[in-house]
């Protein structure tokens, strides 16, 4: 059963923030169906829906780096979701700690503002880059 | 000028998480058009865009609980945002520090888990519920 707060967007879905239950560090934000917010309650471990794939996708699945459910909060409007979670390795699929590298500058230019901790052939041995 | 790593959706929208810069703590997740994002980098203080009222918001134009820019960083794939911010009083319209006071319990319950901190009557005087 889902919480009656929890509103999903007109495609089904609801913006989702995953942090680091320690730290506070923000480590990505993706979006859940329903099945995947049951999945994730009832497994511990965080599911997702892939927009780019349109389907289920557990976190980690297929490079090991699974997010451990440690809280969900909901906020006021019932229309977004903060996971505190236990990031085993990275969070994301470049093999950075967090997804949020991308740095704008006063100049308006980009800078990399992390470094990649594993390297894609680690995460996902021969395969094409695949989300994490 | 905009980035052109930054992806806006099929509204012309595009998710954004406000951080306290300091403690890390999320304060809220809304919505950024183009027009929100240019003033936002601008100003220097946050503007989103409301879906709800549909229109271009400056984050505590009323409450006078606004939110100072101190970094824009963007995600791997450009299709969100997080913001370092600091915020002026509380984020949350209902009062609260930031907008994720409720806590679901192994219950399936919610609680709620923040205080308010400013009355909605301090916030808005004799309006009725704002955004922030």
């Amino acid at each position: 059963m889902l919480p009656d707060i929890i509103k999903f967007d007109d495609k089904g879905l609801i913006p989702v923030i995953a942090q680091d239950y320690k730290t506070n560090e923000v480590l990505m934000m993706a979006w859940m169906n329903k099945e995947s917010f049951e999945l994730t309650l009832k497994e511990k471990t965080v599911y997702y829906f892939s927009r780019s794939r349109k389907k289920l996708w557990k976190k980690g699945e297929i490079s090991g780096q699974i997010q451990k459910l440690k809280e969900i909060l909901i906020d006021c409007d019932g229309d977004s979701i903060l996971l505190k979670v236990e990031q085993i390795g990275v969070a994301c699929h470049t093999g950075r700690k967090n997804c949020f590298f991308h740095k704008l500058g006063d100049d308006n230019k980009i800078s990399i503002n992390q470094e990649v901790l594993i390297s894609q052939e680690i995460l996902y041995g021969q395969n094409n880059k695949k989300d994490n």
